[in-house]
């Protein structure tokens, strides 16, 4: 097992980027890898939650955009990536059990059950590519770190058993290219598209941004604009909130790379 | 009870319409009414069927958006229109059983039962005013008729029970409007987005423009080409492909019409 370098993931194909996950030669955040591809955030419940969490994404389709949906017990996401396994080809999951974080593998193959159903949802990396071709910087892949989450007081919308706060990730923007961000991002609903709030982090309840609850923090320069977006993290503060027996998210940070290109997912 | 006219019909709000409709003063198609409001298509079915239902839409976004889902039971669109009821606000339903159109009634209070769930998806109707605005001139509206809906050779991404031809909505448009009717329409991702297909019906599998499998046919003029976005009848070829026990739709273009605007839909 030779441990990869973050610059030989960045150039891979999304197949090479899982192969290597899956061989645990990379285990840390997947920002910047497999440029180009979609990534997508995880979650795996019981058969018997999986309306309800469907219909908490479609309540919520800025946090939480559904890209795929598995077959109970199948771990192939056949349309996002046919050839991939979400029991493996993650690099770090988190498991919970009535809710308790309980542990972080860095696969789930051996806990695996027939009655699970997986949920790939759009990931905010996915329009990264298209802000960083638009000439607006991302302050946490210049810092090689992983992106800033934090939760807010802003409710979801409940759905059955399901319920919690929005999470969102932050990005600073200065201010003439807060525009650009707006509008290039907006053209990515599937993948979050624009941001839900601009500026204050006091009023959607973050009182400490040196201080996300996930992720990395990054610096913001004099005169940025914090920027924040629905994350794919939500279903997992919906997980603590609502407690179901069991389920299995990856690791914020930690996503799963599709086949799919970025592209595919913008409105033009 | 006054029969509207058309005339009057437009330019009411969403919940005169919606009155309207309930007192049967209006039970014709809805293009056009409350003008700048959302309209929608409605499925009914058993919450058995449901995750199926609600799966089948998340791989089919395209034709089947999903705008809000009512919780088993309760006929209020609580997302939508919190003071209406899907029993009574649509001008006229289709009921189907074992996959069979058995009725069209005019409100279905007498067949409400505490197990049905209803999804208001996405219409078309809703990015007319975009395309009228932009200049693109829409057929139907100005012959006063339905807008003609066809069945494809596209196949639909089955889910579970459910599977089924997509359907799809025609405009003709002259050549040198069709990028501007392309361009508006992708903006409204959560209403049908961008045309599913543009020219040659026959290779969708559409022989003759002139009869519709749904709606009304339309002229078309010399050198327009013929634009096709995926519609929210395709749920009803689904129901008589899949045969649920039980269900209930709109008739096809007799839509709910909702309290949220157009533009609420847009991405820009």
């Amino acid at each position: 097992m030779a441990v990869k370098k973050a610059g030989e993931m960045m150039d891979l194909s999304p197949s090479e980027a899982r192969e290597a996950i899956r061989r645990k030669e990379w285990t840390g955040p997947t920002a910047g890898i497999a440029r180009g591809f979609v990534q997508a955030n995880l979650v795996i419940l019981p058969v018997d939650w999986a309306f309800d969490f469907l219909l908490f994404c479609q309540r919520n389709p800025r946090p939480c955009p559904v890209l795929d949906v598995t077959e109970p017990g199948d771990p192939v996401p056949r349309f996002l990536a046919p050839e991939a396994d979400i029991r493996t080809d993650l690099p770090r999951y988190r498991v919970f059990r009535n809710g308790i974080l309980e542990d972080e593998p860095l696969d789930i193959a051996n806990i695996w059950r027939d009655d699970l159903v997986g949920f790939l949802l759009g990931c905010s990396f996915t329009f990264e590519g298209a802000l960083l071709e638009a000439g607006v910087p991302v302050r946490h892949i210049e810092m090689g770190v992983n992106v800033p989450m934090y939760k807010t007081n802003i409710p979801c919308r409940p759905a059955g058993r399901l319920s919690g706060p929005m999470v969102v990730s932050m990005r600073p923007v200065q201010p003439d290219l807060v525009s650009r961000a707006v509008t290039t991002t907006a053209l990515f609903p599937a993948v979050h598209g624009a941001p839900v709030h601009i500026g204050d982090p006091g009023s959607i309840g973050i009182s400490d941004m040196t201080r996300p609850d996930f992720g990395d923090p990054v610096d913001i320069r004099e005169g940025e604009i914090p920027l924040f977006w629905g994350c794919g993290v939500t279903p997992q503060a919906a997980l603590m909130a609502s407690k179901p027996p069991f389920a299995i998210t990856h690791a914020p940070g930690h996503m799963f790379i599709g086949d799919r290109k970025d592209k595919e997912y913008s409105v033009f």
